[in-house]
């Protein structure tokens, strides 16, 4: 079954070239999202969430799909795909948690995010506090990995000079 | 811009007619994911994962796209569609965070989901302490309800009898 998507807006960061694994909140550069004007009206009191979700197409993908993939800093861990982060995958969607900075009109100014400039937005949906932060949550397989605190660092975007 | 997703697997839920909101961690009956075989090898590791993210196709809406909606329990308040979780949206792919159960095979066992029996699956990913699981995030305009702790109560999914 095959169905179709569409953009409803873009995402503007910094990265033409290179991005970075994961949202870095801190991250230095203008990080937004401008929604297509025919749909603004529905960002009204989004701008009460500390946290969103932004989900969208993964563009800029070259590489092979492969069910098994060896994540960055997992020391050649090999792990199936739906285990990971991989932004190679069978439907390239990405869901990315930002911090909600601030809304002026069609322009949602974001923290830090980890998609190449010009990404095409598919949706927006609120981050409610209980129903999406689970307290009880693990690392999965990370834990097993001997440098795990370094590698949540890194998981993390969290800068470090080791 | 149009993009084509496909179904990578199907949801079974036991309902069929109407379903919950929210997922309910102790829903009652069975919820599983049929990934399609080709994928099985992709589960590798997932076990690992207490919670993770299902991204699905959401193929049973028939009300209209509005980009002002009124929750249920939100007291009449109307909020734009992308501050609210309706299931009526410009791409109707929903994201779901279950409880991993157990895989077996191809098929991956969860807590309570809130869609219908035989939505199409589009993507699975972990959930990771910490990165997505925000301590400080808040409950946006929810916080406003003069019956908030009520609606939460609605809104994660726990009975209560009032």
């Amino acid at each position: 079954m095959v169905f179709q998507v569409k953009s409803i807006g873009t995402i503007r960061t910094p990265y033409k070239d290179i991005a970075p694994y994961q949202p870095i909140e801190n991250d230095v550069g203008e990080f937004k999202v401008i929604i297509d004007p025919e749909y603004e009206d529905g960002l009204k009191e989004l701008n009460r969430f500390n946290y969103i979700y932004l989900i969208y197409y993964i563009h800029m993908v070259k590489r092979r799909l492969s069910m098994l993939v060896i994540p960055p800093w997992s020391d050649g861990k090999e792990i199936g795909l739906f285990a990971s982060r991989s932004p190679v995958r069978p439907n390239p969607i990405g869901v990315s948690i930002v911090k909600l900075l601030k809304i002026n009109k069609n322009e949602i100014f974001t923290s830090g995010l980890d998609v190449f400039d010009g990404t095409p937005l598919l949706d927006i949906k609120p981050y409610v506090k209980d129903l999406d932060s689970k307290e009880d949550a693990n690392y999965g397989w990370i834990e097993d990995m001997k440098d795990k605190e370094h590698l949540i660092l890194h998981i993390k975007g969290i800068p470090h000079e080791y």
